[in-house]
């Protein structure tokens, strides 16, 4: 009845129907006895902790506080803390039949009914769209989205009367806020805007609104320009990007796939798990993969520490392995020693102790950016497949990616048996740490952590990518011309314009297989100016110096600072070197590896070994290690550097092995149409890697090195070596 | 028979008895049997392990070259690599009774045998004692400790012929340079002088020559004025402490337990294991003590990284698990996850798998120094048994500790919550890592890990103690004047004359429960000097700076050096600041908790926040941070500070609390004949820890603070808060 109903969501029901059915629309009622009687560890562990704080919640006196606070404010908690509670009493309820919860969830909706009500504007209320229970509306929809899954679970238990006072006072008055009361937010294309439908929708399906959850799924105006479809199709890749980057995609994909889960339960015929071609389960494994084990690569705006250990992806992995019962999902719940208590996490407890997972494949892939896919991408590299000791090579091909994007177009991470070797470094912010502006952006996430000097990427005269302003970053996108990622030695080239006037560059990164040990990686990194200008390289590594492979002075008496503004008065230089014909060398220790990076800098180019800290009296920065080639007055420029995993040391054993370079020259020779780089290992017959300009498969080329002709067909070749 | 020979040891035998049996004399060949057929997984792995090596020997052509390179050349690798092959083989005989492994063993002493004759001193002979088949003898007498033991494996194998060949051109001849060749070194009081007795006594069993026995246990003379008995007399304390420190006692250990193993078999009537009230089981377990989570405190010239996991602990393990049938070493061999092939690791592996283990205990426990326990001691607080997370403090009031010892007396280390918090730098070395010097000490051990700045205790006018000579140093121990480390609160006082002409110190550390968390650390340092001095009271602190709590000054242009000497070279200055009547404090973020360091310094003080690295070209050290206390122009000065671990910080549910300090005030004030110090935390009641001048356990004191009498009995007393 419900579902004939709401098939035709648009026309318009303004009224609630009050004689339908009360019971849950949002959870299979069924799969909640799933676990009666056994209780497998996941979900024992869920129940206990759900337990602990709902039980605690419902031993203080009922807090609905009249809203005063903004964010970490004692208002602003009392409110989060009292929407876990509902959420966790209607989901106890469920699992226990015990009606103490039911009746907490009740009198703690009263409680709301009396004052939602007679709430305006937050008194607290900044730049961002201003909420009632918070200072901003965006917290209103995380409220609502937990509220009214709380709700559903316990809506049947209550009294008409109750039921209604619940139901007008609370729930719809906060759907009508969010979305017509508020509909220049609920209607843009943004994660904000899918919070809000995602609450509002599962509130119409609650109330059996259809007005309601046609707003959610369409927009306010029901045109489906806006509204939950519009983001669905705008704000993932065909590949499941989400192009604010993987750490905001963990935290967008919450509203998404608990909305989609409901819209399936509900509509089945809108087949949302399908559309466009699955892009929502796309969505939760493309967030999977952008991890190393089992940390996000901490790309634009991102919190180092944050992993698969998060509510986001507790939700998620549930929700997918329920739409798919793919049991790859079973082992990530594995990793992650967590569920979630709804019937979908009961299912992932269940199978999981029953033994039914398979690994995750972690494949080398190419993640495209922009709703056609056509915005750049990330490239993935992995030496191995589902092997936490694996190399990973991360090519950030991707575009701005909005507020939180960084300015480093064509940036490179390296992470190598374990351990993260070229880094990025992330967000400058102590998230809820008080005592660092409460837990907000650092002024030295815009100063040092957006801007492109803090990256693995080329600076033009000491200033960023698009001048360092993200809307004009917004106009221009990298361009993926090439990926391959089938064979042992696999390969990236993009290309950006646009990112400084007059400046094409464009970047081959190659993991390149020598050898028994971890792969090489080469990178060729070529920009065309229109006029002469300064190009700075910076490699952020992590690390213990071993050695410095070129004629370096040190700073001894006082250490300077590099440079005055985008990102380069935070560099503290220790050393400035120059590079021989030969090129030039630093070997460095990370746990049990050595790693040597070797450069081919243009003529005349100088290095910079430096540490970050500079201009940082209040020690928001990390202090991190960097080296920096710089060339000054050209216009075209080429560089060419290798890294060189290495050795082993292992302090147990006192054993240490290789812990020199086992390459013994690199050279490059640019040809007519495309460049060769020879690598000439210590043992072993040299390698060459070929890469042409064109990415035509078909067109052949030909070089010259160390006198012999080099002919191959397509943008790029491995010749010699044990050529893979 | 060979037992009533060696009873009479004084008794010169001066050539072999040639009638006797050949078996082993070093192992039970029963204990052997012990696995035949069920192999407990400690046991297979290390057969597994010691196959592949052995059998990888094999398999090339037997190698016994002509000594030529230093320590890390080929020949010193493969010397070393002959006598780890020997060893192995000559177990895999015993434990598999494959003959290929004696055979293999044969053909290669018998190589040694063709070798050996032919030597003089090393050619590449240094400083050190020269060896013949290593640069130094230390290596030559290690070769003989593992070659006797392989030799004495498969010797009743061997022909009359080939076994008079070997033992006469092998490892008598061996013997005779260690011992009568070498006398001034094997006649020393020192660890390389025990490795030399243990190689040429166990050579003594093996060959039946009571001779060699003889020198071996009481020095070439016999005299027992030296030798292996003398050294167990004089190189540990009373409570198996080596004055080394725990990284050195690591090492010395084997010799002194391999060797002890080989008495008790051979001379029981010598009660080895319970000479010295059992000096040398304490000394296993005291090195086993030392240690956080299975890493050595990093005193004295040491390596950070060294843990329990080393050769050295899988033999003392089991010799001393064979020696006491203590089921708790059995859970430190579960921690190494390793044993040895020896009848002794057998049974390990053998009652491991049984299940029989229990833990081991980690008391609070006070290691006194020097023969008698008379040479200032190590003071070990910890606040909870054998858990990883406990929080640890370490007092180090020893002795200098010969040439390894660093200028660091009352220094003080703490560890909490499974990481170091407040650290020693330990030495300026990378083990085995050519280019860093070969693996030797760098010259930055001598400029910066050794001089006092490096370490956390008192500095008087930038010169580091006993001038920065060891043999000084020799000839002042501290006094461990008070220990109380039963009750919940602990405690440590010693006292330093003689570090700097004319100035004495004291400090008393106390380690402080407060409320639930892990205690706080209260520092009172107090000196007392002839004429007016420069006082630096330096912290090496592991984490990131939250708040730094008071007026600072930052060097943002420029980053000077602290100093020209002793150290300060080495300091990058940051922030140089001043510190209130209040006081001054720093926060910072260590993992998931925060630790506030809050400061009462003597009127004046400066304070300056620094980091390690300045003038080092080379990048032999690691960056780490420090605070520095500073006051000039006065001859007596007392430092109060307290180290109080808060709050938590978790990612994954992006939660915080009590990231600030929990304390509201520290208070000080100096009695007639005492010092009062008050900590008021935020809620609850103060508490006040009054500690006396005198340590006399009866004497009464009294002072005031806060208008408050406060009257105690005793060198310390801990007043209101929850006293413990």
């Amino acid at each position: 009845m419900i579902r004939a109903l709401l098939v035709t969501t648009a026309l318009v029901v303004a009224a609630p129907v009050a004689a339908q059915p009360a019971g849950p629309v949002l959870f299979d009622p069924v799969g909640f006895a799933a676990v009666r009687g056994a209780q497998p560890p996941l979900f024992a562990g869920e129940l206990t902790r759900v337990k602990a704080l709902v039980e605690a919640a419902m031993r203080a006196p009922i807090d609905v506080p009249v809203p005063k606070d903004p964010g970490g404010g004692y208002t602003h908690e009392q409110h989060k803390r009292n929407y876990t509670a509902l959420y966790g009493a209607g989901l106890l309820y469920r699992i226990t039949g015990d009606a103490r919860y039911a009746d907490y969830a009740r009198r703690l909706l009263l409680a709301y009914a009396q004052l939602y009500p007679t709430l305006g504007p937050h008194p607290a209320k900044a730049n961002e769209a201003a909420g009632r229970l918070f200072w901003q509306s965006l917290n209103d929809s995380v409220w609502l989205v937990y509220g009214a899954q709380g709700y559903d679970a316990i809506r049947d238990t209550l009294s008409p009367a109750d039921r209604k006072t619940i139901d007008d006072n609370v729930f719809r008055r906060m759907a009508e806020f969010l979305s017509v009361g508020n509909a220049a937010s609920f209607n843009r294309i943004h994660n904000h805007a899918t919070w809000a439908a995602a609450g509002v929708g599962m509130t119409g399906y609650v109330l059996r609104d259809s007005e309601l959850v046609a707003r959610a799924l369409k927009g306010t105006d029901k045109s489906g320009k806006a509204g939950f479809l519009a983001q669905v199709d705008q704000l993932f890749s065909p590949d499941g990007y989400y192009t604010e980057g993987p750490y905001y995609q963990r935290y967008a994909l919450q509203p998404f796939v608990v909305f989609a889960a409901a819209i399936a339960a509900n509509q089945p015929e809108l087949g949302i798990w399908k559309r466009r071609d699955g892009v929502l389960l796309k969505a939760i494994r493309t967030t999977i993969q952008l991890t190393y084990d089992g940390y996000f690569f901490p790309l634009n705006d991102a919190m180092r520490d944050k992993s698969l250990k998060t509510d986001e992806l507790y939700q998620a992995v549930a929700i997918g392995y329920a739409a798919t019962q793919d049991p790859s999902f079973l082992s990530i719940a594995q990793w992650q020693g967590r569920s979630t208590l709804t019937p979908d996490g009961i299912a992932v407890a269940r199978d999981l102790a029953a033994g039914k997972f398979k690994p995750f494949a972690f494949p080398s892939q190419l993640y495209r950016d922009g709703p056609e896919g056509t915005r750049g991408a990330l490239a993935v590299m992995r030496s191995r497949q589902g092997d936490d000791a694996a190399q990973v090579l991360v090519a950030k091909n991707s575009a701005m990616g909005m507020g939180h994007g960084h300015f480093d177009k064509l940036n490179w991470l390296l992470y190598d048996a374990g351990k993260v070797i070229v880094t990025d470094y992330g967000a400058a912010r102590f998230l809820n740490i008080e005592a660092k502006d409460g837990g907000r952006y650092l002024k030295e996430n815009e100063s040092w952590a957006k801007q492109t000097v803090a990256h693995n990427t080329l600076v033009v005269n000491e200033s960023s990518h698009f001048d360092g302003k993200w809307k004009l970053g917004e106009e221009h996108a990298p361009r993926q011309l090439f990926f391959a990622g089938d064979a042992p030695t696999k390969v990236s080239t993009a290309e950006m314009t646009g990112a400084y006037p007059g400046v094409t560059f464009r970047r081959t990164l190659v993991q390149l297989p020598l050898g028994k040990g971890s792969p090489l990686v080469l990178d060729l990194l070529r920009a065309k100016g229109d006029k002469p200008a300064t190009y700075d390289l910076p490699l952020h590594y992590a690390g213990h110096i071993i050695e410095v492979g070129f004629p370096a002075k040190s700073n001894t008496a006082a250490r300077p600072v590099l440079g005055a503004a985008n990102g380069y008065q935070h560099i503290w230089v220790d050393v400035v070197g120059t590079a021989g014909a030969e090129g030039a060398a630093l070997t460095w220790i990370n746990g049990g590896r050595f790693y040597t990076y070797r450069m081919l800098p243009p003529e005349g180019a100088m290095l910079y070994l430096g540490e970050t800290g500079a201009n940082d009296p209040r020690f928001n920065l990390r202090r991190e290690p960097l080296l920096l080639q710089r060339v000054a007055g050209k216009a075209d420029v080429t560089f060419v550097s290798l890294l060189e995993p290495h050795g082993a040391y292992d302090p147990a054993a006192e054993t240490t092995v290789a812990s020199q370079s086992q390459v013994q020259a690199l050279r490059h020779v640019r040809g007519s149409d495309g460049d060769l780089v020879l690598v000439q290992p210590r043992t072993g017959a040299p390698v060459i890697i070929a890469i042409a300009d064109d990415t035509d498969p078909n067109k052949t080329h030909s070089a010259m090195i160390d006198g012999r002709t080099i002919r191959w067909t397509g943008h790029f070749a491995h010749i010699g070596g044990d050529a893979k």
